[in-house]
């Protein structure tokens, strides 16, 4: 049996990955009347009175929403709501694992931007937070945006921050091995969709000068005539030695090359062109732009894949629960940038200076005190 | 302490009644790489190909949403979505505990009836089943009619229907006392809101023939000028004889009566107006209409009431859980008349023969079995 396969029967017998329980046996009228009818008006009044008392009496105080349109699901593309389902409910399950973030998939069917934000209005009164999966840019962009503007919860994409975070992480562990000053590091980011801007926002806010952000066409280019209006807000802030041409052209003398693209698009000749002690993280799933052999085999002193059978696997798992868990524990009306620079700090401080090498930049997504660590970090910035 | 505040103690220390669990531990990366990324993508594809296999993958198969907008709760009223959470977390536990269902209280930021209906539609993806509760009539009405007929899952407004069911039930055990038949009896319904309607509906597709329906004012009656469309639809289908006037009026030679109006509505002298071997459920919480000795005094031969410190609880909760088990079960597209008779028949078969007596016509909350005969009968008639 192939491990797909292995997968498939998995999902089969699983009956679905995910359960509610109750925290409370009813087993005798008393407990029914506690904790429904009539018990169960007291902190209904309560609430009613004084609404942020939902945090007190109920599961808002604990409870996320992982809400996708299936528009951008994996590798997969738009394969809608119900075949996002099986992600939904791992990313439901990891929440919990985790980060003890109790989380419900919520897939919607519908892909109409107003009638997302909506939706997820609608259904905020229950929830303590919003985690965005898997919708597709641009739309994702102005979701976001809107939802943290109207709501007074924390909303989050994941797509964007949480990879954003533990590309931060994996990029700060790397100067600290090669001595390259964050001021002085030239950074290619090859993608320019929903992880590539946030990506290269979380580097600009952190101090990084020098990024230039590329598409599937080369650099993106303020006078092509295909420049979206997102992509045109990023030429704005990127690309201050106005660089133009190809990945490749953006490649030559910089430090770091960040990709969330396609697999194979990095060739070795491309990592030979970047500077000394140069830093590749290959991050398409499952082929990486380039393979980590090769990459080392062209000059790179450390390379990062999405991939767990390589050395230096950048796993959004070691970020979003521990950042739900902090922004619920700390009742955060949003998730700032501030706070995203402390998770990402965290995440790169869980890995000791005894142990940090080339092969090892971030902790192992098994490491049971991350998401405490990174929650801790998370409500200091609160 | 009270126990009001004892309940509202509890609450405090339960810190939300519910929580969602993994059903696998995400212990080693083989596991992570089966329950998430990249093995989750095969039950994506398969399902992508084969939208009914979200049954099989998913957490479909066993998951419903407790949806309210907060409108109508308990004897609250209209306290919005944050004040009913405590009601849907209870409910949704109550779905788990009692019929091992899965169940996730969704509590709607909107009261518009478009809107409510837009929102579960959104939300249905990801649930086997939609639960409405606490939803004033007559928004009720048409939410629960459109999604039954746009969605293709089980859609059950339980205030109506779960409470048509145990009245049903304890109705077909007061006939088995009484010796009275179903198509001579005379019944009076008092409250023509959502239960009160749905009653009168079920008691009529059981047999009964002779249904008179009261609200506050009295008899129903077509020709008043404050007359609603619900009601006007259901002055064709109840009081035959045409009688016309007050509660008091129509209780006159009937044989049983039904309230699901306001405490103390129903006095002494009515009862003793009553039929020979009159059967009285006054189910008005926490306080009936009429208290259980009072009606017994006035010659009434078996009285039942919503609560559990008097005989013969009338109370949804041993219909609910296995209704929809049963349909989740069976893959029933929606819950049908047939359905809802076969709950009440199974409900009232809990009863044996044996301990069936004036005292005794409805089965312990806490049977442990009755959720699955419930369930078992639903599933002969989808």
């Amino acid at each position: 049996m192939t491990a797909a396969e292995k997968a498939l029967e998995l999902h089969k017998e699983w009956k679905g990955k995910l359960t509610t329980e109750s925290k409370i046996r009813i087993d005798s009228a008393e407990v029914l009347a506690q904790a429904y009818t009539p018990g169960v008006a007291e902190p209904c009044k309560e609430i009613e009175k004084d609404p942020e008392l939902a945090y007190t009496y109920t599961i808002k105080q604990n409870t996320i929403a992982v809400v996708s349109d299936g528009s951008a699901v994996l590798g997969l593309g738009n394969i809608g709501p119900l075949g996002a389902m099986p992600v939904m409910e791992g990313k439901s399950v990891l929440f919990k694992e985790f980060g003890g973030v109790n989380a419900v998939p919520i897939c919607l069917d519908t892909q109409d931007t107003e009638e997302i934000i909506k939706a997820v209005k609608y259904i905020a009164p229950a929830f303590g937070g919003i985690n965005l999966e898997d919708i597709s840019a641009p739309r994702c962009f102005e979701i976001e945006e809107r939802l943290k503007k109207e709501l007074n919860i924390p909303v989050f994409h994941d797509d964007q921050h949480g990879t954003a975070i533990v590309v931060l992480a994996a990029t700060i562990n790397s100067l600290k091995i090669t001595g390259k000053k964050k001021e002085e590091c030239r950074i290619v980011v090859n993608g320019a969709g929903a992880a590539g801007t946030a990506i290269t926002k979380l580097l600009l806010r952190y101090g990084f000068k020098d990024v230039i952000l590329c598409d599937s066409k080369g650099i993106i280019d303020p006078d092509s005539p295909r420049i979206t209006p997102a992509k045109l807000e990023m030429t704005k802030i990127t690309n201050p030695r106005g660089v133009k041409g190809t990945l490749a052209d953006a490649m030559k003398d910089t430090d770091i090359f960040v990709g969330v693209s396609a697999p194979g698009v990095v060739t070795e000749d491309m990592v030979r062109s970047m500077r000394e002690d140069a830093i590749v993280f290959a991050m398409a799933n499952p082929i990486p732009e380039i393979m980590p052999d090769l990459a080392k085999a062209a000059g790179a002193r450390i390379v990062g894949t999405g991939r767990s059978d390589f050395p230096n696997q950048i796993n959004n798992v070691v970020a979003f629960p521990g950042i739900f868990k902090g922004a619920l524990e700390g009742r955060a009306p949003q998730i700032t940038e501030d706070m995203k620079l402390a998770a990402a700090e965290a995440i790169a401080g869980m890995v000791s200076d005894a142990e940090l090498n080339e092969d090892f930049i971030m902790p192992e997504a098994f490491n049971p005190d991350i998401a405490d660590k990174v929650a801790e970090a998370v409500k200091k910035h609160i």
